[in-house]
C-alpha cells in the first residue's frame, strides 16, 4: 500500500514529530522492555489513532477487539507468537483454549474474526473450541463466515466453578472475546479457570475515564524521556456524569464542561499557532464501537440537543443507558487516502504490534468519528463490519474500506536525518503510541478492583 | 514458492509421516512448551534436513549460522520479537548489543549476513555496533555487503573483563557470529559480559557427537510422543578417535565402524522393505560448513583413500586438524526442485522457527552432501555463500542456489485427513524436526562444563 498523504500545511509538522521519536528509538524499546516487566499487557488490544501532525494520539483502547481478519495474513506467525506467550504466562501446561466471542452470530464479518483468531490460536498448536453465552444457541451449530470458512459454537455449560463444553472439555484459559456491554452474565462470574481478559475489563465495569487516567501518567513519562510536549500525545478531556439526556438533565453541566475544555484547546492552539478550530468529542465514558459518540464545536451544540441526537447519546450497545460520558478534546485527522480521511487502527497481541489498518471513508470530514454507529465497512479483501452491527447489502455499498498494512512500521534507516516521512517509519510510530495505550490499559487494570462475586 | 517434488516411490511414506506429525500437534506443541521452561534455548540456530520420505533429521545444527540474509524478509519481524526474547534475558535492561561477526571480510556475502543479522537486532530499537576481533583490521572499517549495503567494523579492546570499542561502548550483551573454528582467542576468555551463545558452544569444544548423544534422548521422547518409529527420525552414528589421516592411522578402525553402521542400515532397510543402498556420511567431529565430510558407500571406501581424499577429511576451516570423526547413517534426499537436488534448511532465533530456504544444488546426487566444501551457492535474490570460503567469479557461476521460503508451514487445515503433502505441512513438519535439534542442543550445552579460563 501506499501510505495515506498528509496535509501539506502539516506534513512538517509529523515530520519533526516521526524524527523526534525515531532519535529516541532505542531508549524508548528499552523503556518499553522495563516496563513489560513490571506490567502485565493485556492478552491483547486495538487503538484508534487520530494524526493532524501537530498531534497524533490513540483516543480509543479496546481491549476486545474484533476485525483481526482485516490484518495482513503475513503476520500470523508474529500474532501466533506473541499469543502463545500470553497463553504461557496464564497456564503453562495449557494444550487447549476455549474462546467465548460476542452473541452476534448472523454478522458473518464478525465471526470471519472469530475465525482469524481461532487460527492464530490454532497456529501454534493449541487446541481451541468456540463457546457461546449466547441463550438462542442450544445445540452444536456449525456457521458460514463472510469469507466461506467455517466456525462451530458449542454452548457453555457451568459445572461448579468451570466452564465446559457438552463433551467435558474444559481447559483451564477462556479467552473472552465479548466485552460485555449487557453486563457479565452469572455463567461467567466466579470461574476457577483464568479467563483473559479478566473480566472487569469488560465495559460493564471499565470507564473511559480510567483508561485515561492511567494514560496521563505513561504520556507524561514518554513525554519526558522522548524529549516531546506531552500535549502532542496527550488529548485532554475531562468527565461530565449524573446526566440523562431523554430528558435533558445536566444538560447545562455538559455544555460548561465542553466549554472549559473548548477554551483549554484553543489556549494551547494560540501558544502554537495552531490556525484550526478546536473541537471535542462527548462519548459514553462506559461504551464501544462508536456508539454514543459525538463531535461538538460549541457549547450551545450540547444545549441544543434535538431528539435525534439525544437518542443517539442516550444508548449505547446492548441498551445500556448513557448517565457518564468523557468530554475528550478532538484531534483532527489530516491523512487522507485518495482523497478520503483515513484513520490508522492498531492491533497488539500481548507487548507486541501484530498488524494494522488504515479505517477510510469517503464521506466524513477531518474532525469526525469514523467509528461512529451506522458506518460500516465495506469488505476489502478480508474486512469486517463493526461487530454490533447486521450488516445489509445496502451496508455493504457504503463507502468505508479498511487498507491493511503490508509491514510493521519497521525502521530501516541507520541515520534519523534521512528519516523522512516514509512507510516504515510513520508506522513505526503509530505502533510507539498504539503501545503507549497498551501500557496504560495495563495500568488501569491493575488498578481496578476485581470484579465481587 | 513451489514445494520441491518428492520422488513417487516415497510420496506415499512422507504423507504418512506428515499425518502422523499434524494428528499430534496439539500434543507436540504442547511438549515444546513445556520443555522450553526446562531447557534455555540457544540464541539462535540453523540445521540442515534431509527428507527421504520414509526418514527424515536434521543431520546438522550450527550455533552460529550465517545466511540469515537468505530468509525472507517478511519475516524479519518475527525474528526481531524472538532476538528480543533472548536479549531481555540476557540482560534484562539491555539497551545495546556488541555483535562480533567470523574474521572473513571479502566475502561480501557473509557480511550480507552480518548486516540482516544487524538488522533483527536494530529493528527491536536495540543499539548495535559490529566489533571485530580480526587481527587484520585495526582501525574502524566500513565495508560494503554482496548487494550494496554497508557495515562498519570496529576493533575490540579488551579493558579488564570487559570488551569495549575504541569510544568506550561496553554493553552487557555481545553477540557472537563467531563459531570458533581456531581456537578461543585470549580477548574472548573471562569475560563479565554476557556472552551468547556461550563460548563453550564453539568449534573449539563442541563435539556432534555430544550434540548427536543429546538428540538421541529427544527423539526417543518425541517419536513416544508422536507415536512413531524413532528411527525415521534419527539417523545412526559412531564416533571414531585418534585418527590421523595424513598418516592412515586409525583407518581399520574407521572401515571397521563404517562397516558395522553400514550392516545395522541394511538391517533396518530389510525390516522396513527399503530398496536404497545404505551409506554413512564421515565428518569431522568438530567441525563445520561442510569441510571434512565424506559420503562412503562401503568399507572399502575408507580404506583405499587416495591423496586428494585424505588431505579433504585431514584438515577444516581454521587448519585445525580432524583427527576424531563421526560416522552417521546417510539419509537420502528425495526433494528435487526443477530436477535439481533440494535440501531444506531451518533458521531458528531463540525457540522460534523464524525462516528457512532449499538449498538446491543441479550437479549433486540424492547422497552427496550438498554443503560440502567447494560448493557455493549461487547469489538467488539475497543469497550468500558458506563463510568460509572467498567467493570468485567462477564460483558464482556455479549451480547452486537457494530458494527462501515464503511462509512458515502455519498448519492451515482442521482435518488432519484433508492434509496431503501441501506446502504448509511440509515446511510445519521441517520445523518441528529442526526445533528437536534446537532441544538437543540446548541439553548439548547444559551438559558442557564452562570454559575454564
Amino acid at each position: 500500500m501506499s501510505l495515506p498523504d498528509v496535509a501539506a500545511a502539516h506534513r512538517l509538522e509529523l515530520q519533526n514529530f516521526e524524527r523526534a521519536i525515531l532519535a529516541k528509538q532505542t531508549q524508548i524499546e528499552s523503556w518499553f522492555r522495563t516496563q513489560w516487566r513490571h506490567h502485565h499487557a493485556p492478552f491483547y488490544g486495538s487503538v484508534d489513532i487520530r494524526n493532524s501532525g501537530y498531534k497524533l494520539a490513540s483516543i480509543d483502547m479496546n481491549l476486545f477487539p474484533g476485525g483481526f481478519n482485516n490484518l495482513n495474513p503475513v503476520f500470523l506467525p508474529l500474532a501466533s507468537v506473541a499469543a502463545q506467550d500470553a497463553v504461557e504466562r496464564a497456564c503453562a501446561e495449557a494444550q487447549s483454549v476455549l474462546m467465548i466471542p460476542e452473541n452476534h452470530t448472523r454478522n458473518t464479518f464478525y465471526l470471519q474474526n472469530v475465525y482469524a483468531l481461532y487460527s492464530i490460536l490454532r497456529h501454534v498448536g493449541l487446541n481451541v473450541r468456540i463457546g457461546t453465552i449466547n441463550p438462542e444457541i442450544t445445540q452444536i451449530t456449525t456457521l458460514e463466515t463472510a469469507l466461506g470458512d467455517h466456525i462451530t459454537l458449542e454452548p457453555v455449560l457451568r459445572q461448579g466453578n468451570r466452564l465446559q463444553l457438552a463433551d467435558g472439555f474444559t481447559p483451564c484459559m477462556i479467552l473472552l472475546n465479548n466485552d460485555l456491554s449487557g453486563g457479565v452474565p452469572d455463567i461467567l462470574q466466579g470461574l476457577e479457570q483464568k479467563l483473559l481478559p479478566p473480566l472487569k475489563a469488560g465495559w460493564t465495569t471499565r470507564r473511559k475515564s480510567t483508561h485515561f487516567h492511567a494514560y496521563n501518567q505513561v504520556a507524561a513519562e514518554f513525554a519526558k524521556l522522548a524529549g516531546i510536549d506531552e500535549w502532542t500525545i496527550n488529548p485532554y478531556y475531562e468527565v461530565c456524569s449524573g446526566l440523562d439526556f431523554a430528558s435533558h438533565e445536566g444538560e447545562n453541566r455538559l455544555a460548561d464542561t465542553v466549554e472549559r475544555l473548548l477554551q483549554r484547546i484553543q489556549n494551547k492552539y494560540d501558544e502554537l499557532g495552531i490556525q484550526d478550530k478546536p473541537f471535542v468529542i462527548v462519548k459514553a465514558d462506559a461504551g464501544t464501537y462508536g456508539m454514543g459518540v459525538m463531535s461538538v464545536h460549541s457549547a450551545d451544540e450540547v444545549r441544543g440537543l434535538n431528539r435525534k441526537k439525544r437518542n443517539k447519546m442516550a444508548k449505547i450497545k446492548e441498551g445500556l443507558e448513557v448517565s457518564e460520558v468523557i468530554v475528550q478534546e478532538g484531534i483532527y485527522t489530516y491523512e487522507t487516502l485518495h482523497g478520503a480521511t483515513a484513520e490508522p487502527v492498531v492491533y497488539m497481541m500481548d507487548r507486541f504490534v501484530i498488524g494494522g489498518f488504515y479505517r477510510v471513508h469517503e464521506g466524513r470530514g477531518p474532525d469526525e468519528n469514523l467509528n461512529a454507529m451506522g458506518m460500516h465497512f465495506v469488505p476489502l479483501h478480508c474486512n469486517i463490519v463493526s461487530p454490533e452491527t447486521e450488516i445489509t447489502e445496502e451496508d455493504a455499498a457504503s463507502k468505508r474500506e479498511f487498507q491493511p498494512w503490508e509491514q510493521l512500521g519497521i525502521v530501516q534507516t541507520e541515520n534519523v536525518s534521512q528519516a523522512s516521512d516514509c512507510e516504515s517509519v510513520r508506522l513505526y510510530v503509530y505502533g510507539v503510541l498504539a503501545r503507549l495505550s497498551l501500557l496504560a490499559a495495563a495500568i488501569e487494570l491493575e488498578n481496578m478492583p476485581e470484579i465481587a462475586v
